[in-house]
């Protein structure tokens, strides 16, 4: 195994180093001032605690879906692009934590209020205490003040870096590493918390009386239409849409999975990061409404497992391919996310067999129009994320005043909303430098390229 | 790496349509139905917050578990047939789970009441209202009225999963795939619903007094007896016992673990997991006796390994081999569960100790009677859940009227029903289709041969 | 892949017999006796319950640490001596929980109190009841009054399992498993609850002020500083020093990590572990006090991380290897360890950018100065360990009444005891049987040679 490219000096380091020294002298300035932060005189009665500690519990879940997402996006990677595939995962997640630690939080959860001095408007977009946006916002929010903002915040940010890393497996094996942590910063820091506070924030889609209980849009959906967005300006990757007849054998299995027990794990891992994800969105440890969405969520990634199977089996001669399953899950728990508090267990298992079916039709969708998601994101977290709004307004028509026509409304404009943005910041970056490496690299792969590093070494020693 | 093998229509695929199509269809009538289903009227007290609270968390570990047997089964076998097990452990938790939902909660947990009309009796066998044996059956249980029944149900419906599981590893590479899902609709909606009614349900075991506190018998003998009436009905596979001198290389290498990381990450999953099935069983969060059971299922898994340990060192030479590590400390863990909450701590290390060294005696054995299990699950589930529920009746003799008759009897009966039922419904099945697949399938791997797919692509790349 | 080394009779298992087999008797012995034991009357309020549940929840967290040990250094290790590191790995934790469980905790966590007859006393080292050092000794301790013992001891136990852990990377790859495992009884049954008391038991560490929150000294200084004193005594590997120009590409190849999937999935388990590790050592579930530890804890690995992004971005020609930010994450967990419930987020956010400069400038270190750490556990666990302690005493300095001086010295005694008990206790181990394998075994791996398997098996096979 010899290495021929030589290192080079890559100029964009320099960008991300003022970025990052940008952060670090606030920081030090503030560093004793905000130790007059209050996180706010929370209620100790056993319940308050016992709803704190499930928060708690839940975000750790949640938390553990970047291992999930890690894992799942390496294995369904070639192996010359895993190393970039964890770097990028790893990277995101401490990125996106400190940018919604930094202003995200605020921007989504204090939204400005009537004796507010300071206040941004952009009509129907944005309505936020420029005091809040500064360093010093870990205050507690309207609907969150039986928890410790500490708790609540750890949860949020969880939720906020999830959104960010659906991108990283759509444009595996092209981006430039310095472009991706920069969309990291936009998705994590202003795309996520600006539609997130539209519905969870108390703005106007809260007020229309929209439903998206745990995020099937304001996570999954606004992170799936991110990655669309990457993936048409980036463009197919070498060799997935031309005739595969003049790839080689070796060029060929570089556009397929490299471990599928990876990828199983990954699924797994998200699996039961979705238990947190879902059954701790309601904020407070009320046992009937907890175990319902539990059972929920678990019965539609199951029927959604069984839709992929069952099609499969009619459909490719008895062959049923395990990446399909894997992702027919992650679709089904997706589905159910926007309603998994208000619908019964068999209707679940009705919505996850829908997604089940969006995932395998989605998946021939985007390879009929040559879109090339390198992982299946867009069908998991956009498709079947707007199946799950529109579910909500199909199964829970009238329940918490839950209407389908707004279900409708907010299940196209979030996505909406975040494709647009990031079409737009994608465009300007590729202006100021081109954001997709080189055909070189990319035929090398990132690992050695952009890393210096390659995922696996000699695994065969004895002989 | 071509593979010459055509895809050919695989005739079993009609038949799982059908049952699934079968689902289908009262999924959607009942989906209005359902919407009447009470989960009754659970106490808020914080006591019982919290019991609910810790059921959920097992359950969600036990939940976990299923990550930790597909990677212990995947390390476990030949590459060749990695997706295979894969495919095995995530459809099997997938359909288990909606198994469960329908029928197999109903059967287990909700015996007839003198005031039923409509009554199915097997005597000695089955007893159950056949009013709840319709899909309006998720309904607060006697023993559990405190819990949640959705809680209830998930923390229940991770145990039945689990016992399917334990099957798939020891028929790795040989069984058709249509087969095993057959298998596990027959273990998780009948064999093992039936068997945990007598203990778990109020039925006739229970009443005599027997102790299997979380499952050392109805959960891991009756996966372990399923699996050992698999494999003699399957036969060895090819090469197994022939004459080693006879194979290539690679075919003695086909025989062996293909990866020992994913195996002992598998192991310590399930070690983890276990906290949640064995603490949880208690169904209530009482600090002294869910810390002992913590404290007595830590010890046990420990002492099995050091047991095994040294018995290898003595016996082979200075060498330890990992895999019977591995088997060792799931051996000790479920040598320990039926007891752990009955026992001292210095009972669990004896406990741990005998079970490492009938892990190593059982491989053994069922080497020299030409049994073929591929990853070791009979003597881990089997033999040492035997062992289980004896030394609950060597070593909490008089505690909660625990007699060692009672345990004997109940440690014989569990598995042989298991095994005894799946012999013949395998013997049924072999008939009507045979479940073994050809010789030429089992020599190409099942991964590309059933399912397109390999596990791993061109690790090696940059050469 | 043909084996040519022959099975030889290693002397050292029957060392290894004799001393298993002598816990084996007194096991039994007291199994009746210890039946008398009392865990104590704990209160049954909710609050109680409460701070039960969270503490057992993180004990189960930190017990996943042992999973996030055992991946990342089989990651970071050759391929040739990854079963010998997954071995060392679940050896330990089997191991160290026994003994601590025999005498470690009671050493720890039961100082002599004046009505005691028999007082064992080494000035200002040791002073404990020899009525405690028996097998009689699992009583509720000071300060943990309101925990189950049991739950207090299984959260000690698996603390006291990862002290030990952390030497295992270091020293992979050359030393006699026999020799890893005694130092594993001296580490987790000496070393650790020795200093461990000085701070946590109500010893003279504690009595002078000095503040180690969660153990950034008293459990990682300690096996980083031990993982020190072995690599000296040990040597480096062969090659690792010498001129790279003699080796051959394979050779080199095998001082490098063999899996960075299997290194990444260990970090980010390990990061999960660490919400135990920190928010769990405040013993009681209190939101905000809990909450806060988990957000500093957050924020310390997310800046550690950027830190070491932007220093390899500016050093290494654009290149940022994912190895290094792992290492960099676990040093900024190391590094806020200490002080997570005493400081602001802000300053979390600076212990941890300080902590990935240690680890980038201490593995530079030990390797001008020719010692080999395989994966970096000393930078890590040493340095960021001693960081962390002073870091206290900078940004915590009058609460709690800390004061700098006092964390200097605690933060140099800590791991110079442990630096010297491991340096004195190999050097006569190393006179009575070498402690390193023969060149012959590190050269060919230790996996075969020491366990007579190998990690993995013909992963490609449908050629």
């Amino acid at each position: 195994m010899i290495m021929k490219e030589p290192l080079t000096k890559l100029k964009w380091s320099k960008y991300l180093f003022i970025a990052v020294a940008g952060f670090l002298i606030p920081l030090i300035v503030v560093s004793t001032s905000s130790a007059n932060q209050s996180p706010g005189n929370i209620s100790k009665s056993p319940e308050d605690l016992i709803n704190n500690l499930w928060v708690l519990i839940a975000g750790i879940l949640v938390f553990a879906m970047q291992l999930g997402f890690a894992m799942l996006e390496a294995g369904f990677s070639p192996a010359k692009n895993t190393v970039n595939v964890l770097f990028k995962n790893v990277a995101d997640v401490c990125l996106g934590i400190v940018v919604f630690f930094l202003f995200g939080y605020a921007l989504m959860y204090h939204p400005a209020t009537s004796t507010d001095s300071n206040v941004i408007v952009i009509p129907g977009v944005l309505e936020v205490s420029s005091s809040y946006v500064a360093l010093n916002h870990l205050l507690p929010r309207a609907g969150a003040e039986h928890l410790s903002v500490y708790i609540d915040f750890f949860f949020q940010a969880a939720f906020a870096a999830t959104s960010a890393t659906i991108c990283s497996g759509a444009v595996a094996g092209r981006i430039k590493p310095l472009a991706y942590l920069l969309l990291t910063v936009i998705i994590t820091g202003f795309v996520y918390p600006i539609s997130g506070s539209w519905v969870w924030g108390g703005g106007w889609l809260d007020k229309f009386g929209f439903h998206d209980f745990a995020g099937s849009l304001v996570v999954h959906s606004v992170g799936g239409a991110a990655a669309l967005a990457c993936v048409i300006i980036l463009g197919p990757r070498k060799g997935r849409f031309d005739d595969q007849g003049q790839l080689s054998p070796r060029e060929q299995s570089e556009l397929k999975p490299h471990s599928l027990p990876l990828a199983a794990m990954g699924t797994f891992i998200l699996w039961l990061g979705w238990y947190g994800f879902n059954a701790g969105s309601i904020l407070v440890f009320s046992a009937n409404s907890v175990g319902k969405i539990v059972l929920n969520t678990t019965l539609a990634g199951c029927a959604s497992a069984w839709a992929v199977i069952v099609w499969r089996w009619r459909n490719n001669a008895g062959r049923v391919d395990l990446s399909t399953i894997l992702n027919g899950i992650l679709g089904g728990l997706v589905g159910i996310t926007a309603s998994s508090d208000v619908v019964e267990p068999f209707q679940s298992l009705f919505i996850g067999i829908v997604s089940g079916v969006i995932v395998i039709l989605g998946v021939d969708l985007l390879s009929n129009i040559k879109i090339d998601d390198a992982v299946g994101a867009i069908p998991v977290h956009c498709f079947c994320g707007i199946w799950g709004g529109l579910a909500t307004g199909v199964f829970a028509q009238g329940i918490d005043s839950i209407r389908f026509v707004t279900q409708l409304l907010g299940s196209f404009l979030i996505p909406l909303w975040s494709f647009g943005v990031v079409i737009v910041v994608l465009t300007i970056l590729n202006k100021i430098f081109k954001i997709r490496v080189s055909p070189e690299k990319e035929n090398y792969g990132l690992d050695w390229q952009e890393h210096g590093e390659i995922a696996y070494l000699s695994l065969e020693k004895n002989e």
